[in-house]
């Protein structure tokens, strides 16, 4: 009777070390019919991370060409380091009724909105400030001194919380995962999205 | 760092014979911490139905006594008998932060849509009409002529999809019940219905 009219693009957005990357492999688990959009980056491979699952991994050169061709639908400079989210490959899911779920910093999620005001877009907070500089550290991918910009760049993101549409505190994996799941099965159930096929 | 502001009020509704009362029930075994908001009825109750589980069944002086106490949150002679919503229930939950479902047909649905308009809408819609009427008969409750009264509300009631916040299609009850689950699971997140509570 009723159908959904276009894909959905659903952005996972908050303060670094929140789990942004982490809670998206537990969501992809979760909802295996929706895309994962790989962003670009000129940061350097954690250990565990692949070329081409986490991030296509480029050089400053590379990414440039990018740019001037027009390939971003966003990039920015976040920690010294820069990131770009891939303009086509979004497009033509959502225009073939796929969703979509991407992972960006606050700074990108900003950009995202203005290209698509109809994204479900989604904060994660940390249960507190202490736990969210243990994540930090436990992580161990960064120097204690980079390690306190990004806890005063996450003081200051959380001020963005409130244009969001959802607002999820990461308790645990899991639990965000679990929570993430169902605003993406709640969305696809939107009136607004949807378009009546008659009787 | 953010709460609940205050309890949220749901309301499943849809035509009749849609399998409005069997999905609520589905959904109070996945989401046990959410009230129910159990209605008045003049109607007779069908076997298996208890009093004060699916509805308090009343007599229509009993009834008329609750009108005039103001009792009811809205209340309407559907296929000629009876239904009310009781008020202070749902007041007193919401204020205590606590959530509350609660079933309803279309027209109460238009009227509690005044009295709370940040409820949440869900319109529970058929796989098609050949399945609403062979449900209706399934049911064995009603007779021959009242199937074709309730089948002729139900293409009225069809309408009405338009204004609610969620439109489900009852495929089956445990993936209707999961729906709405989920959609109950990420109203809780809503950014507009969360409060900031410091760092």
């Amino acid at each position: 009777m009723v159908s959904k009219k276009e894909g959905i693009l659903f952005i996972i957005s908050g303060p670094s070390g929140v789990g942004k990357g982490t809670v998206i492999k537990e969501v992809l688990k979760l909802v295996p019919d929706i895309n994962l959009s790989i962003s670009y980056t000129t940061r350097p491979p954690r250990k565990n991370e692949t070329n081409g699952k986490e991030y296509f991994f480029v050089s400053e050169e590379e990414f440039n060409r990018m740019i001037e061709r027009g390939e971003f639908l966003e990039w920015a400079r976040v920690h010294g380091n820069l990131y770009g989210t891939p303009k086509r490959y979004i497009e033509e899911r959502l225009k073939n009724n796929e969703d979509v779920i991407l992972e960006i910093d606050t700074q990108g999620a900003r950009q995202v909105k203005k290209a698509f005001p109809n994204g479900v877009f989604i904060f994660i907070l940390p249960p507190s400030i202490d736990e969210l500089l243990k994540r930090l550290h436990k992580r161990g991918t960064e120097k204690e001194e980079e390690i306190q910009i990004r806890l005063n760049n996450a003081k200051e993101e959380f001020k963005e919380w409130e244009w969001y549409n959802y607002t999820v505190i990461n308790e645990s994996i899991q639990l965000t995962g679990e929570i993430i799941a169902s605003i993406i099965k709640a969305e696809r159930c939107r009136t607004s999205r949807l378009g009546w096929k008659g009787l």
